[in-house]
């Protein structure tokens, strides 16, 4: 049993929209808030709306949002005794979450021993695989360096096989192996990209599914013994491993295949000790899940959860960091109709070359089923340096059909000027067959992109 | 059995938030819209954002939104075969909805007959307790003229009575009489006020309660026999019978209380034949229900229903007015946590004069449970001649103490420039004893600003 911590205020360690996101729910639980941000974000709504704001370095995010020193030295100054690291940037960064503990901080998240387990993606391999999370049949470790060994792993697993960095993640460090006589040179190759690129070059293989849908599980922990999944996203549509579209739950998977899942990951979670929110990512196809990798963090796609569970996955990552018990358990966890969220971003939606600028007119969608999560404000400026979203548009239904058609008509009528958004290739997703049917692989998106570009 | 009705296009006799809001699920249901408008909403936004726009009169209310024949011939010109009333200006109007149907136009909403039998208090009641609604004890039908008679039914009833206009409502043409040697005079000055204001002297006569919360039952019934009631709201925080926040469910009630009315008003939807979306509206004071009237048509708080039960009210109206049955049971009706809605209105929070004008900054809040319903976006201009009502802001919650902490941190995120908004009004209600509690009487509203301004 812990202690219940305390904490007043927190520094949020991150920008934009999930800002202003970990902001409201701090100030929902009667906290203080530290916004800590770059020179280009001093006029950003979140800055403005904390209690405190500090300048921490110029526009690039190498010399500000992804500073460590620079922001336990805020948190220092600012008297700030939590920090919520958001996504991306120094979220799953274990160095950093250790900093922040050894300077007497709480860090709102998991320990740096999760983050680092999980980091590494062989490790975190054989641990899913040990605490009975089912993973794609592989090497289950290391490949060995001699060639022979190679080429019977690749066989017994069949081909094609995907030859990974364990230091890699997030599509980078990877190939795809489609005949035997290939193997030993897309070997060669990636161990030198890995070392190159990730000053590491331990390899792993696995069977490459060939039509897989992205599919993941939420989980919630207390540090009390308490793992809740809460019900599985699907993130299918991706274009370059960038998420686009997100849905919650996931259609025509059977919810009892769900549920094993997730009391898996529970149960995974209990084994290993782990805080927080956190998120397992897994491909499925033909009814099989198999576990890639886990991310230690809240997601950019966490809405799609609370809006289909009803629970506040930010105000309980503060409470758990706090000390506090869960106050629900898993029989409480419902999924209460259908969730769907668009990243908007700041784009051309179909060249997908970013547009910064300044937002001339910024007239937002309302009304029954509809969230939006936005940093931007009209007359707000989209910054060049940091990635292009701008808003999510959530929206909520008692069935898929009436989210669908809550969200086209939502898209229709955000009127955005001064820049340009990605809300037309959402509208034609949302035309799509296959978005419309559910269901679509992870390749869905850049085949119909490709189709769109030579007809 | 109904024949299913089919429509196209549907015209919406409203402007404002309503306008937008039936806009919304038109399209959701791929219709088509008409808007008509008068001169000074020419610029609004469902005007701009509607198929089909018509102007149909000056600013003057009278000479547009309440104008029942050029809104009937606006239909007939853009080939318009439904018509949605909203709430307010022609959607109690019976002679409106009959001449509507005479038009060969569908109407959304109760039939002719229910909206006259509501609309007279004294038939309404009567009907209601022949239906086995409670009311509230008294004259049981029209006030005798005899005095005699008067004052043995006063004394019957018990002091204090309240002496109501049959021709009333909304809270005009009634009167408290707390004492019986007062009876006899007010009755006679009603009755002639009664005369003056409705053209219609009947007068009834009820027990007054001193302490009454004012609690509404929503019920939804389609052509085929189907009548459901969606839980309670507690709209009891008014100023001069104009409600200024609203919640459900009702705090404090038991839950097998409100179901027992809930049934109630559903048999006397059965009873009567009604059709569409209507509000029981009641007194309660101790554990016991008294009904005042029956509303025949949406309420401006009806999100806070559809936040609770995740079911979409006016999708459904429009749904039922094709005659198409309703898909859920009344077992499938949940009340899922709390929501509470703000009514934004421009106006001085405190003196409560109108503020119309230019809106320069309109800074919407977001995020999870947070609705918005609002015509308004930045640069929009507020007339002076209608309702001073620009933007609802609803909060959910999975607990009232949630949707509290969440409408907080979204009225203190609003920013309006340009015109007075009543937030710091919503802003210190949400700090006061008594609605933190929740369970407030219809007077705390007046109290509580009484005491303000003589402290």
């Amino acid at each position: 049993m812990t202690e219940p911590k305390h904490f007043q205020r927190v520094l949020i360690a991150n920008r934009g929209e999930i800002a202003l996101r970990i902001q409201r729910a701090c100030r929902q639980l009667g906290l203080e808030t530290v916004a800590v941000h770059s020179e280009a974000d001093a006029q950003s709504r979140h800055v403005l709306e904390a209690d405190i704001a500090l300048c921490i370095g110029p526009a690039s995010a190498a010399r500000s949002y992804l500073d460590a020193e620079a922001i336990i030295l805020a948190a220092r100054l600012t008297g700030a005794d939590a920090i919520h690291p958001g996504y991306g940037f120094l979220s799953e960064n274990a160095d950093f979450a250790e900093a922040v503990e050894a300077a007497g901080i709480h860090f709102i998240g998991p320990t740096p021993a999760s983050i680092r387990l999980m980091g590494d993606k062989i490790t975190a391999k054989q641990t899913m695989q040990a605490t009975g999370v089912p993973c794609v049949a592989g090497s289950d470790g290391p490949l060995p360096t001699d060639e022979q060994e190679v080429l019977a792993l690749a066989r017994k697993v069949g081909f094609p096989v995907i030859v990974k960095a364990s230091g890699g993640g997030g599509g980078r460090g990877m190939r795809v192996v489609w005949k035997e006589e290939d193997l030993l040179k897309a070997v060669a190759l990636t161990r030198k990209e890995a070392q190159q690129a990730f000053g590491n070059p331990t390899l792993y293989l696995e069977c490459f599914m060939q039509k897989p849908r992205h599919i993941e599980i939420q989980v919630l922990c207390d540090t009390h013994g308490n793992a809740l999944w809460l019900g599985a996203r699907d993130c299918s549509l991706q274009r370059r491993h960038q998420k686009v579209l997100e849905e919650a739950p996931p259609p025509g998977i059977p919810p009892e295949l769900i549920a094993d899942i997730g009391q898996r990951c529970a149960q995974a979670c209990n084994h290993i000790g782990y805080r927080g929110a956190g998120t397992f990512e897994f491909l499925y196809e033909d009814g099989v899940f198999a576990f890639i990798e886990m991310n230690t963090r809240l997601q950019v796609e966490h809405p799609v959860t609370e809006e289909t569970t009803g629970l506040d996955i930010v105000c309980a990552q503060i409470e758990i960091a706090q000390g506090k018990p869960l106050t629900i358990k898993q029989e409480d966890v419902q999924t209460i109709g259908h969730a769907i969220e668009c990243r908007i971003n700041a784009e051309n939606p179909f060249s997908f070359s970013p547009s910064p600028g300044p937002v001339t007119k910024w007239d937002l969608p309302g009304g029954a089923g509809i969230r939006l999560d936005t940093h931007i404000t009209q007359g707000s400026t989209v910054q060049p340096y940091y990635d292009s979203l701008i808003a999510k548009v959530i929206a909520h239904g008692a069935t898929r059909t009436e989210a669908i058609r809550r969200l086209k008509v939502a898209l229709a009528e955000m009127q955005v000027e001064g820049i340009e958004t990605n809300i037309p290739l959402h509208q034609a997703l949302l035309e799509d067959k296959g978005v419309l049917d559910g269901g679509v692989d992870i390749h869905h998106l850049e085949h119909w992109l490709e189709k769109r570009s030579h007809p």
